[in-house]
């Protein structure tokens, strides 16, 4: 059976990504105590194409990614991926990003209570393989609901404040070999809004954010730069892109900031 | 050229519904003042299939509605464009939903600054033509964007309130040929928020909206009730259904409340 | 600390539906091979509220998913989760629907090469305990992608034929106590298309995918058909909703097929 | 009445963007005809903002954006807007982006019949301010649903071909005041599939588009590559990105290729 991929063309382009989009699987994600979490992957991997070859082969992804599955995912193992696409489709570059919702316990502030709040997580690699030594540029996204409060309204309302749910987004990358855990991510950056978010709240805890949110008012712009002191902070971190965005209670559009650095 | 679609068919099958869906079109939509509105429209259009045939004229569909797509269509228009999908598909029903954003200008409650806000609306129309009268149902829908404020917050807390954006979704039947305008419908509905939202607030309405706010707090069981008590006193409405979303500021999933009823 | 959700209500309104909605939770599938698999499920979970009531109790909505996240659900246990839904908000009727990915393991047609196969499914209960013995009312859907090849464009081409990926859509309901496991429904279903899909295809496969979608041709309203027949046939079910939708690859919309039906 | 806004900042940070996010607003859209069409705009606008400020001013956004409402918009009035922006917000920098459905006649190849074929398309620009000649960025975005036929599928098959709806998805850089028109830019780009997609089809068209695409087989690998050619050999184009996605009929996940590429 002729294999049309393999057969030569004339165009002369290498193409940089060509691969699979939007591939569903379970997943388990290595976790910072030593353990692992199983989630829903939705996955996009591709290998550059050199120029001598009609079409890559779709099919190796889905063996590498379904076998790959099977063992705890970390920034780590995303190389080792990224390597056997690499060598199992004879390509001089790969790429790949998985999302995912991560689960993490959180504590209800004043009666303790646990319940399990959702992040919207996200883990890109590449790896090029021209020339001399490799070079793997990994980034590591987060999505953290947080409150938001606005000091304007505040200030110039003789009562109340208007609130609402916003979202930290934030990319990450560090230096070789010095990973943040999801878990410290997070940890970081869900202290700067004007209060956090909870699945399960009782009374005396809705009393407990309700003041807080109103004692320490932000503007998207506010929690933007206390994220930015944050992450400057973290020496692990090389480089970051955070982005605050608020569903604003008083306007049917959104507000968000959103600002990038990398460090020397 | 063999025509398929009108080969018989022997699995003895009349298919309540097939046509087009998800298709995108300008439309022009009759405004309350007389005039039109042009808007994007996202239609799903089908028609009944007789058990003796194989399959329908997707084509007719597009022909029909691109033409519609030149006049101002209301409630009154979707009936006239069902009678024609039945007429060219000799079909016994045809159903039509056209989804659109909907632009209202709204007045700034201080400064009395205008800005135009977006209403996401859908008419929705079925015919049917069985045996005697002809039948026709017609449903008009509307989402209203509004801030709700949490009476239980407020009560509990010293200073503040959690407040968010929700949505007040009402989907209405009407006497026949009494229809309301889709701005009688939005007029009912925006004040019974615990306050209204806007595009554009200078300070002075923030301020209004912000303390407005504050002064009604609402539940989403408050908010429904009061659009239940709405929607039971304009007399040209025979049925309705309504539901209000709160994205609650302090978690990280919604708040709803729902409910459907006749009146005799 | 004043519960204002008990306090009194004077609209007199009794409110059908109340309580959280698109809540994310990691939940256990009962499995027909009497095992479970661990997915990400989406939740909406409502109560009815009395007229005396001001609101419902939303964090008792979460403490009830959060504990019953921990074991298997099927059928039976929906009705549980109502039963203490209702039991625990003194609530008359409640309803939840849980929708999530599901996994099963597809066999590649020749080279038998097994893959994991996403399907989108949803739980949907509602529990009724007015007056006299308690109503349940238990519907199962899957989304099952096929490929659908129309039998018009291969009749009048000279050479192949137009085809795409399409979605039967299916909802059941089942005699008391006789449900269907997710596994059944779908095996029911996934022959009813032109051909299957798979994750994974050798170019093997990917011949015989391809001829045997060429010997079926089938328009939306063939693959409803057939769905139609074989939900008719198994006798455990007593209603359904069948929707077969087309991603036409010859326009940038959709065509679909749409029946429903109750069995005496 | 306190302008929080304004108020000094002590964290030193300049913000890259800060504006709002997803505000919906009808557009007119400058046409190559000379004339223009009316559009649903989703917009994000955005100023950075300076160091000593707390805070932006959001609602001049909405000012701005309300009055260019009114006037046709192309590369050209999207620097004025930046200009506009940047003046009455006094930052250094602005960025807009405007995201529409474009709507274009297409005709019917064999029976002729026109019909309007919708077309996402977004306009990006940004300014900047800082130190000497202000710097205009200017990129627009077009997505094109194409056909793509599978040559390995063709080859290896007996009969028939596997075909798909796929999107071509181009962003491009022009020099400076030599900016391309929508029209040419999709004119340029969706003959690059197996064969174009329609609205409208009777059945010699559809017979035509099967057979077209029967004969042109493709891979998006080898869409991508006609498209590179074609954009590298259109002179006023001084930088693109392009992106092929496939909704393989035969898997449940997407095919893509993507490459970018900078001109001398």
């Amino acid at each position: 059976m002729k294999d049309i991929q393999n057969s030569p063309d004339q165009r002369g382009i290498e193409i940089q990504q060509v691969g699979v989009k939007d591939f569903h699987l379970p997943v388990l994600i290595a976790t910072q105590s030593g353990s692992f979490q199983q989630v829903l992957g939705r996955i996009t991997a591709s290998a550059s194409l050199p120029r001598e070859f009609k079409g890559t082969h779709m099919s190796r992804f889905i063996e590498i990614l379904a076998e790959w599955s099977q063992k705890p995912i970390s920034g780590r193992e995303i190389k080792l991926v990224l390597k056997e696409i690499c060598s199992r489709l004879a390509a001089p570059a790969a790429e790949i990003a998985l999302a995912f919702r991560y689960f993490l316990p959180v504590t209800a502030p004043v009666s303790k209570i646990p319940s399990p709040l959702d992040y919207s997580c996200e883990f890109h690699g590449r790896l090029t393989n021209t020339g001399q030594a490799p070079a793997y540029d990994y980034q590591m996204g987060v999505e953290i609901p947080v409150i938001s409060l606005c000091p304007c309204s505040k200030e110039i309302s003789d009562y109340g404040a208007h609130n609402q749910r916003a979202m930290i987004r934030a990319w990450i990358r560090c230096r070789p070999g010095r990973y943040l855990w999801l878990e410290e991510l997070i940890g970081l950056l869900q202290e700067q809004g004007s209060s956090r978010v909870y699945p399960l709240l009782k009374r005396e805890d809705e009393k407990f954010v309700t003041e807080e949110a109103y004692l320490r008012p932000k503007f998207v712009e506010d929690i933007l730069r206390d994220c930015v002191l944050v992450l400057r902070g973290e020496e692990r971190i090389t480089w970051f892109r955070v982005e605050v965005e608020s569903f604003e209670s008083i306007h049917n559009h959104n507000a968000f900031a959103r600002h990038e650095e990398g460090k020397k």
